[in-house]
């Protein structure tokens, strides 16, 4: 449909229907307004220069500007528990329930053979460290209630077997196939609150 | 919910947030996205950083990147017969049909007493002088059959009154209050086929 559109506007259309979500008619539906909305474009344009300064946090793996994300630097925090999430997505769903005041440790993904994202892949030995050295007394699986989750669960179960602590996940107040990053803050609260104890 | 990250990120969940049709959690997911996806989030800042280079045909108002649009240069298009849009994603869809070989000329809007768009906002001098100048023989309004589309519609049969020219508009074979935007391609090229004259 661009065709009659010039190069620059055609390119930010292509741009932007590269995004997830996005097809070609919200992609062209942005760039004009882009067009018409010069102060927006260059806002976007440098957050997006920006944001090569996000990295992630040394010991949780959430994002972070600094060494340490403001999480892990709160001393009001509860060191001895760690909350296990798929990705900061996920972390920042949590959180926004108010109900959890331990720590996170974010694995960046779930096991899946499939997208070959297996155990050396994910955070798991930053885990294992950070348990062995912080006297962590459990860990609070926070990981979605998919078949991926699961078997990221069992494989954490597994390999936390030898450690002497207590192993917790969400209750499954979630509906089985939702992905913790979209679930609505009262049902994940009264997640938190059930988790079911897997080992202590 | 981004309270938890840090400041590049949540400036680039802002900035997303702001444009038409994104929420807060769609601008989320997508910050995420072009975090872990840095050659998009390059890709898109270049593609705006360009954007700037798009401006307005001098003859009809589309847009182009130099003085004349392609449509504007292409002598194959019959340069008698003129069709009204309100804007270039209409010009854009219209064109997409392959129903019609003759000029655009883009009005940048419709009349809108309340938004501030009275006349002299909308580009109503540049079409006369293209007709005084042109030997145009057809003017074909392209305008939604919305409220606004109607008035801006009737303003301009008035404005032609006095002209040795034909008006006609796109047939109303598209549902009221529809914009011609959002239109498909079938209905559209009906429309047009089926225009009906309104003075000749
Ligand atoms: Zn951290
Ligand atoms: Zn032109």
């Amino acid at each position: 449909m661009a065709e009659v559109f010039p190069e620059p506007l055609r390119r930010a259309i292509r741009a932007l229907s590269l995004l997830p979500g996005l097809g070609e008619k919200s992609a062209t539906r942005l760039a004009l307004y882009l067009i018409s909305h010069p102060e927006r474009a260059g806002e976007l344009a440098a957050a997006l220069a920006d944001l090569p300064r996000v990295k992630l946090c040394r010991e949780c793996g959430n994002f972070t500007e600094g060494d340490l994300c403001r999480l892990c630097q709160d001393p009001e925090r509860d060191p001895t528990v760690i909350c296990v999430v798929e990705d900061p997505a996920a972390l920042s769903v949590i959180e926004g329930t108010g109900a959890f005041r331990g720590r996170y440790h974010v694995l960046h993904g779930v096991l899946s053979p499939r997208d070959g994202l297996g155990p050396s892949e994910l955070r798991f030995p930053e885990l294992l460290q950070r348990i062995r050295r912080n006297g962590v007394r459990e860990v609070l699986i926070g990981l979605s209630p998919t078949a991926a989750g699961e078997a990221t669960a069992a494989y954490l179960l597994e390999i936390l077997r030898e450690f002497p602590v207590k192993v917790s996940r969400l209750a499954t107040g979630l509906a089985l196939g939702m992905e913790v990053r979209y679930a609505d803050p009262l049902t994940l609260k009264r997640a938190l609150a059930a988790r079911e104890v897997l080992k202590d």
